[in-house]
């Protein structure tokens, strides 16, 4: 079947990203915490310009998005595409709200060129996904997708102590608080964001990485987003004055977290990409110049795409901690923090987009992404893609994040053309 | 010469050191930082004590304690033995004051015993030696040999704000504030505290070590202190996303850290004993789990007893430091923070003191102190000696600290037979 051309205006979706960007706490870059006057701000302004675009708005109990364009075809299940509207603090104006906007603009281009579709379509705009001001992520998506049941341990505070069901109903949200303007249509029950109606879920993003910049290409099509283990590790062993204790008489903490951690950085360039492996915060207890160290206490961060390849790599890597530990006489305590599985997208969705790439003349490489994404929740229940765009530099998290609106453009051409392809054709 | 047996009492000294003890800060241990209320107790009930004794006393402008036994041979130089009063925070009860009360025991005895000396004998007191509360060390032995002139750089304050100037206003110190009965014979000039008329030193300190209980020896005969480099590093990579960046694309602080101290372990040990290296304080940047570490900061502190090979350790390690940094695109900066020289013991003191504990019965050994010690500001002037008694675990700097009263006995012992030696046998 010859597709029609397909050219969203790149323009309403950058003004979008400009208008979702002024929605910010004081500050260098974005800031747009959940359930935050700015978040409320922004949440509120996705609504009524989802409305002015003519999609059918409806929120659910943890202030979830949703602007739908009804197929034809009521009976399929929804095809869902967006992201997430939260930031990290003085992060970009990009991570997130990029597909947001993309969504928005590609389903009112589509309503507007080529009328209802067949199967519905949905732009989801997720409450939250960082974890900058609650110790959990994914709490938009986990919502929708099972997760969480809208209610959050009583314990889970942000820093200034305020609980996250506090923060909810402070914005109007939680029990009893759900805002639809078609209940049954959406699929949620009751007061649960819970949705089983959900058939594909399209994710656009920038990369947050410097792979597609290196190998100058224009879009990633992602074949999976990685599993990870976090770790709190913990080395104990005496601390005593550095300079009465002779080498061979110490049991220093931080030498031995040095080659835990040389091991740690050999072992995953051996295994070659896509694993990778961090240490990111470390602390040196007492942290004084002239006593050896008594203990050091480490983060691990280790991802890799096949969950067997990620499990035998901690498992050989605890097992060369031990052996470190124990020749040097140090206690080590290795705590699993936290593991999620490596979520492989939907085989037919990646081909769908590299087929795309090609007749748009767009260069393309599929990849694997090493950041946490929303579609992670959606792939093990339905037929989930994600595609990226370059980030200059790699970086994210960060005022200094970009993409260029070209870059932008490619994205919301391949992501809209993949939308056309799924709900407007038939078969 | 036959000496005659030599028995001070150990019950006076253990009584001083009990006493001593008791001018502290609340909290665990002792607390007597300089110039404080604590500290301006023990100083006052130390000239009183001395006083009672019979020795003739004086204090200098920084609030030195001397107490002095004249000689019948005037023209000769002054032997001097004691150590310091101050402490660290929570420190013990025999780091400086074992030595303290050691001497004014010894000196009683002996006068008691046998008489005036031939040569003038003085127990010092200094004020200050730990560095604990004002960023400086070794002020009340660097007033007295000349490293210090009794003021301090207006900037030296504090972690309070108050300066060492107003600190010794407060005590009554200071320019115009020396009080001592006999002016001319302490050698003293004018407001400085500073005396060329000192012949000889001798130190008896707990050994802050592991070496003197490891190996079973009542005594050690310090040969020398070591001298040591300290260094603060920072290396400078760049943060990244922990999970978008494969290990090839990294410039990961940490990791260029962890192998540069797996280098310095390395070395040390191969440098042999007496050379000691040790990261006693870390800090990563921005040190958050799921971020590749941009910056890392590290203090260095090497030690050794020779001078030459401190410095061709320093060097060498300098260069592998570089080469390690280059290697992995980090930018390396190593600024030296401190370095004092070898303090080598006098030969024939060493001698006299392993003479003394064959003549006794008391094991010894012969050692490098690995701690820096007032003795080191003495040495280069003068004959100077250091007596070390075993520390229990080599715990020091900390409630714990523990030297038995058999221990610290033997110690008074030979430190008494020596001073004996010096100051009453002709020749």
């Amino acid at each position: 079947m010859k597709r029609p051309p397909i050219h969203p205006p790149a323009a309403d979706m950058l003004k979008l990203l400009e208008e979702l960007a002024a929605f910010s706490a004081p500050g260098p870059g974005v800031t747009r915490l959940l359930y935050t006057p700015e978040w409320s701000g922004a949440q509120h302004f996705l609504q009524e310009k989802m409305a002015g675009l003519g999609l059918q708005v409806h929120t659910d109990s943890v202030g979830n998005v949703f602007g739908r364009l009804n197929g034809s075809q009521p009976s399929d299940k929804v095809i869902l595409t967006g992201s997430h509207i939260d930031t990290v603090v003085n992060g970009g104006k990009y991570d997130g709200a990029y597909g947001v906007a993309a969504a928005v603009t590609a389903l009112h281009y589509l309503s507007q060129t080529f009328g209802p579709p067949l199967r519905t379509l949905e732009a989801a705009a997720f409450c939250e996904e960082e974890g900058s001001r609650f110790p959990l992520t994914f709490w938009g998506s986990g919502n929708v997708t099972g997760l969480y049941d809208g209610r959050a341990a009583a314990s889970i505070a942000d820093p200034e102590g305020v609980t996250l069901n506090e923060a909810m109903k402070a914005c109007g949200l939680g029990t009893g608080e759900s805002r639809t303007d078609s209940e049954e249509s959406s699929g949620s029950r009751g007061n649960s964001a819970r949705r089983e109606d959900i058939g594909m879920y399209v994710e656009l993003h920038i990369e947050q990485g410097i792979i597609l910049e290196q190998a100058r290409q224009q879009i990633g099509v992602v074949q999976a987003i990685v599993g990870q283990r976090r770790y709190s590790a913990r080395v104990t062993g005496a601390a005593n004055h550095a300079g009465t204790t002779p080498m061979g008489l110490r049991r220093d903490a931080l030498a031995g977290t040095a080659e835990m951690l040389s091991v740690l950085e050999r072992s995953a360039v051996e295994a070659g990409d896509p694993l990778v492996a961090t240490t990111g915060r470390l602390e040196v207890i007492p942290g004084t110049p002239n006593v050896i160290p008594g203990e050091v206490q480490f983060t691990l961060d280790i991802r890799h795409s096949e969950a067997e390849r990620l499990e035998s790599f901690c498992a050989s890597l605890a097992e060369a901690f031990r052996e470190i530990a124990e020749r040097r006489g140090l206690k080590l305590e290795l705590v699993p923090t936290l593991a999620t599985s490596p979520a492989p997208m939907h085989q037919g969705l990646c081909e769908a987009l590299e087929h795309i790439c090609l007749e748009q003349g767009k260069s393309c490489r599929t990849m694997v992404s090493g950041a946490g994404h929303d579609a992670q929740l959606f792939a093990p229940g339905c037929r989930t893609a994600m595609i990226f765009v370059p980030s200059r530099a790699g970086i994210s998290h960060s005022p200094e994040e970009y993409s260029s609106p070209e870059e932008l453009a490619a994205g919301l051409d391949v992501l809209t053309a993949l939308l056309y392809k799924l709900a407007y054709e038939a078969g």
